[in-house]
């Protein structure tokens, strides 16, 4: 696998022979439909037009009219690229002709070589690339390239898929929609060219204008998801469907590649970093594929929907209410406007239900639709129901229909919002001319609003730049709270005045320093109540050394130390937690706390580095907003104390060196008055471990 | 709209006419196909076999090669049945008409009918009856009875629709997804047959073997839901599509049809009680309808996945996960058995992935299959993949895919479990040989998972006998918190001893004879706390004093409690409440109490009256679950006492009589010794005030 990241759009990647090679060779070519070799072959020859094809088969003779050699050593010329579908055994010695006559790409379909570290060593020597083995194939629309199972019509979805047969699911799907395919790659084994080169080579494909990505291992994810950042910045928005948001599919994720999950919400948390939106299934996929490929991304979240019955216009507006999509109710002056056409039982709120206005006169489709889209009071707008049928019911209203459906496609495009149909008649010529003129057509109220919904996401998630770590500090050596301490109170993060003490005497010294009452800590131990390893309310010196020589007599030797403790009413607990995972990189948490936190499990994760906005905003996405911004009569807390924290947390996680290491304060105690962490730890993996830094063992107050 | 309930199943409802009637009339015939005149003439003559079929039309001559008449009165006979499509205001003179000649049954396809009460009134004095207007129309496969748009593949799905055309939408998706109607019936603004009319007739409806129904309205759905249950107990189960989940929506339904809507969690709660289940887009309905027809409910929740391809495998293991489905890991024997037969790389856990050895012999599809039907480990077997396209690709795999096929579908019904495909051919012949056969074939991972979940939780909720109420008691007068109070503990909850009390002498006394710390409480008002009327903490007889001179001071004269005060440490407070919903009757609800009990609503709401078992199952149910049994190291709480106080509130609120009555207990404090209720209210509404009974004033102990 590549460990040498490469920069997008860089020409000496090597990967431009996947684009458009002047010359192909397909070795192990068929004649039989049923065989691999006979599709890679009849894919092959569709570029004839523009590039040399060889077909190489130990059988010779012609296949598809075409004549074959029965080697590679027999080609009148060295092709550029090689594609190889012969039985496993004899992958070596095909690589081996290819790099010894100078082949610069290979595509391996081939499944279950032997040996693949050899075989790849070999490519790398040679100074070549190789994608697989056990691809699917390639296409690509701009240059007639196909080398793969199946056919694909050119059109403007990109797809890259850690699994070939996923993939094909994803162009069979895209096809059904009305959607053409850009770009397709199944990666395969990625002995060579990963998924991350791949995406690299995608950020100036001229045809892409979405890439649908299946994910089912996320090594070297902070790469894969820088391109995908690059891929929406450069108006390639990313849709990706990854597995193992389950204990099942992650078992599944595990036996098919042997690699490593991550947990779905550090991919989401990667996703609205890179400008990306995590689906579930390659129908979801293709959904919202429809919507940006089709009307693009909405403003915002309002839509507007229009129906000719009342009860497929309401159904619409409760899923698309719980995707998220706001379905506003409309101005009276608009609602008025709407109602100057409409019969007089027609509604007129949001959703506008036609009430057979469209039925007696298909234009008040047009006339409905362009009131909602000029309004500038919905986003979008959303036609549901039986609009696209009539002419195949009334062959006598196709016409009409269809004059009615480049009307609604114009006005869309005037407008610069999107206009999206749900149509029982989902597959006929009407919805073909919306399709043509960029109005994505669903065949159910389901695929209609979650497609909305996915664009509405994307869009609220632009992607953001994710600053470099100004510099990688090593954490301090042991972790425990001390160190913690140190280095939050380092991002201004505040504590209470503490001591560090390490017997008797230095509790009591401690303790004419400190206001009371105090805690007494096991500084060292990650989980200190259930050890007995933390004391609270010792209301005086003497009780705080009483304490002291009783945990000493159970704990032993340590950093202990001796702190005051918060005692401010109407506090929320918190919990800010930061962590370096081994492929997705730093990341930031907020969590509610206290008692039951394990059991609400409420809490928002992000990439780490946050400004201070993203804190506000991860805040404000707890379910226990309510309580920070004041709950039943009490004083809402200082967020902008506890936004600070998550900041600081965040910067310090994107420093420190380290797969695994984890930085977390809870609870962070929030009041009107500001937040105080009281306590803290760090982890860090022992083989991670720097020389010990100097951690500050003074007290301060 | 019919206020008189019949039983279901009796012959004398009049309805037979709307089955099976020996002749019909359509009045307002036409010969253009863009008529419903048209339509409807060219539907009713599919069943002329069966039934004398008449045509009426103003204009004569005749549609469809078939002779018309002019008028009702110019016929040779009186039709059994006549359908309307007239212009609205000659809908009271072709009613006058065919009630004068005797006609039973009258099907109205025309909106805007004027003066519906006054026609709907003429049809009740002549004895016929009336479907519509205002309706889609009418199928019935049995009789080949046609009045409606469109046409309907014969079957066993059943659909009853408050929308014609949502109930259209899914007979249309119904019929792409290869299920035919067994029945179909708009019903329009039931003006006298009502949608529970409708539901009573199908119960013993022979082709009928699943029902889907589209409701905006619940009026009378306490009836509607006894005939939903009925039709399960029949063997015929119901999918109940609803309106109203989102304000949008519900603002829609109620523009559409000015009915009430109920919120979600009520009719969620009807549904579970009548064995049906709830989705919320035709197109799950329709998914959910293939999954019954086909393989039938499964015995469990437990399903086994193969795949030819892992990442497939992974996707619909991850989305049956979320739906609530289990994918249990597969024991070593069976995991044994299954790699016996599949390449060393194949997953064999669950999901199961063929690893290739599906492509190289279709047979290892059947094999697989059959040993997760055979196991006992899994109750229904999904099959995730390619199988159902290898025909379509490869003419020469079409014979032996077809082959497996049947051999598939014969192992799953020897087995008695379900079994379900998703294809990426599912419009082949290899899938129409498993749909003929009784295997659901679907064309997205999301259809597949999604139709096995709604089917895994009609099988949860098989529907019970709602206990009919042993009396109907009015509420006592007034409301508040004594006779709450006294209701509750005559059902058996368990409240702190207190005195009811009027001036400081009774306070005083009521201290001497109560163990403090006591409560006092300004009984009549619901929310206490925020008017100022609840004081805890008293902790002698002269501070319960001063406190009751206080609180009259500012609250006045009314009915005062003094309590003792529940101080039990590790409780847990719990809200219990009941309420008399207008249209779907008594509810009762649990859910966790404490000061963030709206943050968090955590609720679970059934019919009542439950069970101890169901009682239960409730508290189960709750988010905050794991509090009660033991958090943290501390004790668990008495459940046996939560639940029989969930159980006595659930009868009380069956026999309390009057619509919008509410009952509740909170807070509800559960320790490990028991419960106690220490706040309650009954809130009864003004009009439904029954004389005053006479609460137990008498103090207790």
């Amino acid at each position: 696998m590549s460990e040498i990241p490469r920069s997008p759009g860089t020409r000496d990647s090597g990967l431009a022979v996947f684009r458009d090679p002047a010359s192909v060779a397909v070795v192990g070519a068929s004649a039989s439909p049923a065989k691999w070799g006979y599709w890679l072959a009849r894919g092959a020859l569709t570029g004839r037009d523009r590039r040399v094809v060889h077909l190489v088969t130990r059988g010779g003779g012609e296949i598809l009219g075409h004549p074959t050699a029965a080697s590679l050593d027999d080609l009148p010329g060295v092709p550029e690229l090689v594609a190889f579908c012969v039985p496993a055994s004899e992958v070596p010695g095909v690589v081996g002709q290819a790099l010894a006559l100078g082949v610069r790409g290979l595509l391996g379909i081939t499944t279950g070589v032997p040996d693949e570290p050899a075989l790849a060593a070999r490519v790398a020597a040679a100074g070549a690339r190789m994608i697989g083995p056990g691809s699917l194939g390639l296409y690509d629309a701009e240059s007639s390239l196909q080398i793969a199972w199946g056919d694909f019509p050119p059109g403007h979805l990109a797809v890259v898929s850690q699994s070939g047969q996923v993939g094909s699911e994803i162009a069979l799907l895209a096809q059904r929609a009305g959607l053409g395919i850009s770009r397709f790659v199944s990666v395969g084994s990625q002995l060579d060219v990963s998924t991350a080169d791949l995406l690299e080579d995608l950020v100036d494909h001229p045809m892409t204008r979405a890439v649908g990505v299946y994910l089912e291992s996320f090594q070297h994810g902070r790469r894969i998801f820088d391109a995908i950042g690059a891929l929406r910045a450069a108006g390639r928005p990313v849709i990706l469907l990854a597995v193992g948001s389950s204990e099942a599919g992650a078992r599944a994720a595990r036996s098919h590649t042997s690699a490593l999950t991550s947990p779905m919400e550090l991919v989401d948390a990667a996703c609205r970093a890179a400008g990306a939106l995590r689906v579930d299934t390659p129908s979801a996929l293709v959904d919202v594929a429809a919507c940006l490929l089709g009307g693009g991304l909405p403003a915002g979240p309002r839509v507007g929907i229009v129906s000719d019955s009342g009860g497929q216009g309401a159904l619409a507006a409760d899923r698309a209410s719980r995707r998220g999509i706001r379905v506003p109710e409309l101005s009276a002056p608009l609602a008025a406007e709407l109602a100057a056409f409409l019969p007089a039982g027609a509604a007129t709120a949001n959703p506008v239900d036609l009430a057979g206005a469209g039925e007696r006169d298909l234009g008040t489709y047009r006339e409905a639709a362009v009131g909602l889209l000029r309004s500038g009071e919905v986003d979008s707008v959303l036609l549901s129901g039986y609009f696209g049928r009539y002419g195949l019911d009334s062959p006598a209203l196709a016409e009409a229909e269809q004059r009615v459906a480049a009307e609604l496609a114009e006005a869309a495009r005037a407008s610069g919002r999107p206009l999206l149909l749900h149509s029982m008649g989902a597959d006929g010529d009407t919805t073909r001319v919306l399709r043509d003129a960029g109005v994505p057509v669903f065949p159910t109220i389901d695929a209609a609003t979650d497609a909305l919904a996915g664009a509405v996401a994307l869009r609220a998630h632009p992607g953001r730049p994710l600053a470099a770590a100004e510099e990688s500090v090593a954490p301090p050596a042991g972790g425990g709270y001390w160190p913690a301490r140190a280095l939050l109170r380092g991002a201004g993060i505040a504590f209470p005045a503490a001591r560090p003490v390490a017997d008797a005497r230095q509790v009591a010294d401690a303790a004419r320093e400190l206001r009371a009452p105090y805690v007494l800590k096991a500084g060292w131990l990650e989980h200190k109540s259930e050890a007995g390893g933390v004391r609270i309310g010792l209301t005086d010196g003497p009780s705080a050394v009483r304490a002291f020589t009783d945990m000493y007599a159970r704990l032993g030797d340590g950093p202990y130390v001796l702190e005051e403790q918060d005692v401010r009413p109407d506090v929320i607990e918190v919990i800010v937690g930061g962590r370096r995972d081994a492929h997705l990189g730093p990341m930031v948490t907020v969590g509610a706390g206290g008692t039951e936190a394990e059991l609400h499990r409420d809490t928002v994760t992000e990439c780490a580095p946050v400004d201070r906005e993203q804190a506000h905003a991860m805040l404000s996405a707890l379910r226990c907003a309510p309580l920070l911004a004041g709950w039943r009569g009490r004083p809402a807390v200082d967020t902008e104390s506890l936004a600070a924290a998550v900041v600081g947390v965040s910067r310090l996680i994107a420093r420190l060196s380290g797969d695994g290491t984890e930085l977390e304060i809870n609870p962070l105690r929030a009041g009107a008055d500001g937040a105080i962490a009281v306590d803290a730890l760090l982890v860090t993996r022992r083989d991670d471990h720097a020389p010990d830094t100097d951690p500050d063992t003074q007290g301060e107050s």
